[in-house]
């Protein structure tokens, strides 16, 4: 059987982009939303594009008893409430894949500054949240516009966590994303780093009128999963 | 007369490659360090690519008394002392360009991991402590390697400042370098995130043995200073 990818905040921009992609490469997607209706009316607009696309829509908690992979794709204002939310029915070897970035903007502030998180990132603050399952870090230096255009995506994923495993897993869905290289990052505590650049590349985009991303350059072959298409 | 950029920390391998590019491109650049003697053979050292290349080495006070714009690529245990030595001698106007990192190896700890400065940033730090000067945040992810080797240089130079012209000189500075694209990342604030990523490609090095840099994918083409070959 295939795994079930469940992306939570999957109605909004990056998460709707993030399910989009994956759901069009084959993948089994559940938008996750606190509205069922709103979730389904997502996995609708994706089957508009692929009509066997195997995607649908559910409330989080029943999202996340149903699902081996869980994306967070929210705001951090709802980062640590989802959660602890979700909690009672994380599985053991689940793997979360957090997105989050704590901009100040959750707190009214900037998008291009963030806020101090005390466990170093959100990725560790979901680490110590959820414990006994599989943090990993990714994602949050792609943008919504990349993700929900139709070229293929001209961006690396960096990817962050302390389980092997778990990080090659994720490397390997990154890379079904056109354009994107995934790259394995090192331990969770860098996903700080990956956070950061968040902040930087919302910078450029309004000083600068883009959708920015980066690339990492000067690695050999074998440390990118995927191609640059 | 043309202005003269000053190296300091030049007879390192990050301050030797830049010096050498830009004394390669027809600059006139100083070498500066503590030893003067270290200073000329470094000088000397670049001569041998470029007979004619406008170079020399100086004790650091003494190229600080005849530099235009000066660059720090200096270990951040020596950031402080080197600002203090140097600030008698500074004149208002001069473009002070920090590549400084503040990575835990200044007290013992990893290279792939960053200390937290009061200011926010290296770059921070030394515009609090050389007020009257204009500081520019750029160069910190250029890796020695890239510099000293012949090819092109495959990364982005993103460039913070508060100071728009100094910015805008740092950034045709920058392009200078063959294969170097200068972005204009915004505020001297925002070099805190340039210094952390630093740390994050450090870490890429060690653990896929490469020489990574950053390239900004997305922007429009006027927010590029420079082109990639």
């Amino acid at each position: 059987m295939s795994r079930v990818i469940a992306v939570f905040g999957g109605t909004g921009a990056e998460g709707f982009g993030l399910a989009s992609r994956w759901a069009l490469a084959g993948e089994t997607v559940i938008i996750g939303s606190r509205e069922v209706k709103r979730a389904q009316a997502a996995a609708e607009r994706i089957k508009r594009s692929r009509a066997d696309a195997k995607v649908s829509g559910m409330e989080n908690v029943a999202a996340c008893g149903v699902a081996d992979l869980l994306v967070l794709t929210i705001p951090f204002e709802s980062h640590a409430a989802l959660l602890k939310q979700l909690k009672p029915t994380l599985r053991p070897g689940t793997i979360v894949v957090d997105a989050t970035v704590p901009l100040a903007a959750s707190v009214g502030g900037r998008a291009s500054r963030t806020l101090g998180v005390w466990q170093g990132s959100a990725a560790q603050q979901a680490a110590e949240l959820i414990p006994g399952v599989s943090v990993v870090a990714a994602f949050q230096n792609v943008g919504a516009e990349v993700l929900n255009a139709e070229s293929p995506v001209d961006c690396d994923v960096i990817v962050c966590s302390d389980d092997v495993e778990a990080g090659k897993s994720v490397r390997d869905l990154a890379a079904k994303i056109p354009g994107v290289r995934a790259i394995d990052g090192g331990k969770l505590e860098n996903a700080r780093i990956l956070e950061q650049i968040t902040a930087l590349l919302i910078g450029l985009n309004i000083r600068h009128k883009g959708h920015s991303g980066i690339r990492i350059t000067g690695l050999p072959p074998g440390a990118y999963t995927g191609v640059v298409k």
